[in-house]
């Protein structure tokens, strides 16, 4: 016996060794599926959750795998929320307003009329109730978010006749979903809700008379040129439109802490670089759609947008009666947005008209 | 021997099984140290580097431990530039115009008078020439840079008496660095050079006339306020300052992918939240400093603005004369700008004056 012992006990020794410097984690590996609102290849939007998905797999070294599904691919695209939700899915990318059946606190992590634009929606998250809000809104449901994308601020839409005054929404049959189109409402049009395929059909034969999309970028590729000629900005009803990542809380809670901070930098991550994509793409589309597309570009007049202001704290007013949740988080997210207005005044705004002395 | 081999064989199997599996990274450990151009402590900027330094330590499971070290812990605050080229020390933070007597392109990668707001610089970095030309700059000295953080426009500093025309500059004893200073000479001015902290001690005995710092979060807590009265904006000369992560070379080399891509998300999350908690701090002290310290707060008036941008123009023309890689950074960045600041005019300009109807 002698001898088996003298080799033996090196090798044991050695395998006790290795196994203790083994990381604990390395034994652990995720085969995780993401599912998204977007149309696949959808630029910006898809094409930077699949970013996020390789950025996840690159820290880790291979322990996260994320199969990365666009809408409609594994789930249709508004059952998204749903499949994380169930489980059946582990990670999810969309719009948290697109959840504001189930949930309308919900609409303020994505944007409401006249709220916060992106820097000031980052500021509220990081740094003020934001995420915490966030988190607790999506608790019921067994969802962790996280900001996962910025579009910036979107344009107001595509119609087919002017707006000179509030008079002429009266009647306007427009496409704009969530509160926008409460908004609308109030304001006597009708808003249409399409979703973003059957669009185009239904401005160029005049189901609709008008649309809200995305930016410049977006709203060339969809050729809503082709389809009405009178381009408005700004975007009253979506300043600084977030988009979210989404995480089971059971599949959350199944990572060791350096893979849990590894998906959530790499959603920080993605909501700076998507933001700086989209700022990137905007100006040449907008460009394009005036130069070589001739659309008039304008501006909403100043007593439109005063009215759909007020329209929009009555339409908020009426949310939060009805609902303490939704009074809960507009409450935070007013006195924050206050507090940022008026920082903004003297550096953003004060910059930007010095600029165009 | 038949026992031994009976023994030995699903040992060494079972050996060799756990060599394979232990990830090919694991037994690399790197003790870093990084340098910042901070004081001890010092909020949002030091803090915040802090906590990059932990997350990286958290994603990669403590594989790359950072002992962070503010100004003059380890190195003089600036003399953090050449501790990471050389190599005696891994990681840096620090802003690029510091850097501006050993390259003069670098002053891009930071602020420049009438230059990018921070969602322009990241479009830039990001989505455009910004972050491959940095790289460029950086590529002489063994330094790899990454964006790693943005003050937002900062504030036009503290003056003793007030500003009513170009003709108040003359004479100016200012303290104001880099290409800002530049311009007040221009303007007739007296730029003064002085660290952080002698700011306070030559503002409150009319060795200088004015000084620029921060914004109010950084300059309330300088105390500023009681050695001058009269706090102008917006900050023309730092209109988004970019902070940096900078990385020795071959120290970034010596990384496997997992670990430096770690390294470069942990960046670019600070980017974001540093940007974040700019924007949730400034508004409070803003407050404060007018209704409890009754400081007046005053925009330039707009013929200043105007002639210091006009002065900005020469002395950019002039720097770019002298040195090609300036005139080449200086192009770039001169033609992003004007692509996204005619983007700016129908989105944020637009929806910040839509919020004031």
């Amino acid at each position: 016996m002698i001898k088996i012992t003298r080799w033996l006990m090196p090798l044991l020794g050695a395998l006790t060794m290795l196994t203790a410097a083994l990381p604990s984690y390395a034994a652990d590996t995720f085969n995780w599926k993401m599912v998204t609102t977007w149309p696949p290849n959808f630029p910006i939007f898809q094409t930077g959750v699949v970013r996020f998905a390789k950025d996840v797999e690159t820290m880790s070294n291979g322990r996260i795998k994320i199969q990365v599904f666009a809408g409609g691919e594994l789930v249709p695209a508004l059952q998204t929320f749903d499949a994380v939700s169930q489980g059946t899915i582990e990670l999810g990318h969309g719009a948290a307003y697109y959840w504001a059946g189930k949930v309308p606190a919900a609409q303020f992590m994505t944007a409401v009329p006249f709220g916060m634009t992106a820097k000031a929606m980052n500021a509220w998250f990081y740094y003020g109730d934001g995420l915490k809000l966030w988190q607790e809104v999506y608790a019921p449901f067994g969802v962790v978010p996280f900001p996962g994308g910025n579009t910036g601020v979107q344009m107001g839409g595509w119609f087919n006749k002017k707006i000179d005054s509030v008079k002429d929404l009266q009647g306007l049959k427009m496409r704009i979903p969530g509160l926008g189109g409460k908004v609308i409402a109030k304001a006597g049009g009708t808003p249409v809700l399409l979703a973003g395929g059957e669009i185009y059909t239904a401005l160029e034969r005049k189901t609709i008379d008008a649309t809200e999309w995305v930016g410049p970028f977006h709203d060339e590729r969809l050729g809503l040129y082709r389809a009405a000629q009178y381009y408005y900005y700004p975007g009253w009803h979506e300043p600084g439109t977030v988009l979210e990542v989404i995480v089971n809380k059971k599949a959350w809670d199944s990572l060791p802490p350096d893979l849990q901070k590894i998906v959530e930098s790499a959603a920080s991550s993605l909501n700076v670089t998507m933001y700086a994509e989209f700022e990137a793409s905007n100006n040449k589309a907008l460009r394009e759609l005036k130069e070589k597309y001739k659309v008039q570009i304008l501006p909403f007049p100043a007593d439109v947008l005063k009215e759909l202001h007020r329209l929009t704290k009555e339409v908020l007013a009426e949310e939060a009666g009805k609902d303490p949740l939704f009074k809960k988080v507009y409450d935070s997210f007013l006195a924050f947005q206050a507090d940022n207005d008026a920082w903004t005044v003297v550096s953003d705004d004060a910059y930007s008209n010095a600029l165009k002395e």
